[in-house]
């Protein structure tokens, strides 16, 4: 546009940047954030900012909080002796809105991907390890996403956990809760007819 | 959830704010932002703060700008006898996309609405007619939403300014290009009908 606004403009790109945001809804997010009270447009500037600088990992399950431990890993009522291993945050919530899970996390940030270069090195697997130390863990439940990479890095770090006497699980497949039978895809079936139970 | 970091919190309830962003993409939204590089991130909230300090209405048609006056208005080469009236900063983006329209605009930022209290002194109908005195407009083309709001506003503004002597126009009504006479509702195929034209 020959007559654009810059402040408006960068804002629009800002918006435009994240994922999942289209041209057209950049612009009518600017739009809407352009027309919010001063204090508002300040308050959401601000916790762009204070996300930033407050967040960072947990120093022993390495999920996102702003305190030196996260709430699982201070809060004394946690059952120690389980570790469930995931991807990333967001799937901590995931397990947490289950209100069943009564362990601990260990967040890897990332697969391992040897096309993409991302090797043991670059996911938390390390600080994994440096929690098998003083015998407490007993199960560590490998919670990594049914695909590829997240079957190989359940494999690799089980392969690394099992020589020492830890017990490793894996989540179970099968048909989701609510799911129809006919729109499952061949694996999951499969899985879900090996993994049967008795009832 | 019971372990939820707040500024993080904060930052997904921002996102939330937004229209049409839901719970998950603003979750999706927020832990992207948490991703990006400290100068991405630092560069997201002032393009906020920027647009919401720099941006204000143009002193001539209301127009957003973060000068004096807009693009529009100081550019010379644009026709100054010919006014087109849009309800939104938003609506000049469009017509500017057109590249045809070389005259200039008023934006009255809302349309007159009675039920919600919106009346001809909270939308900018004064500015426009303070901009009639010189004589220099000769034509004045209304260019609402063909929307009850839009029509009534248009309405209101065509009799304030036909004793002043200026011609006023409306938009034309009609099939849309590439549209489907099969889902045209009646109402727009009737008006399609009534504004023919000889080929």
């Amino acid at each position: 546009m020959g007559y654009s606004v810059a402040p408006l403009a960068r804002l629009v790109e800002q918006f435009e940047s994240l994922p999942g945001i289209g041209k057209k809804t950049a612009q009518r997010l600017a739009f809407y954030v352009l027309n919010l009270p001063d204090d508002r447009a300040r308050a959401f500037a601000q916790s762009i900012l204070e996300a930033h600088e407050k967040i960072h990992p947990c120093k022993i399950c390495q999920n996102l909080t702003d305190q030196e431990l996260c709430g699982v890993c201070s809060d004394a009522k946690r059952d120690r002796s389980t570790i469930c291993v995931v991807e990333s945050p967001k799937d901590v919530l995931a397990f947490e809105k289950t209100k069943e899970y009564n362990g601990l996390y260990h967040v890897l940030h990332g697969l391992l991907s040897p096309m993409s270069g991302i090797g043991p090195d670059q996911i938390h697997i390390k600080e994994l390890m440096s929690r098998m130390g003083d015998g407490t863990v007993q199960e560590v439940i490998m919670a990594t996403n049914p695909t590829v990479e997240g079957e190989a890095t359940a494999m690799y770090i089980a392969r690394l956990l099992k020589p020492m006497g830890v017990k490793v699980t894996r989540l179970a497949y099968g048909i989701p809760v609510g799911g129809n039978l006919e729109f499952a895809d061949e694996v999951t079936l499969y899985r879900a007819l090996e993994g049967r139970s008795e009832i």
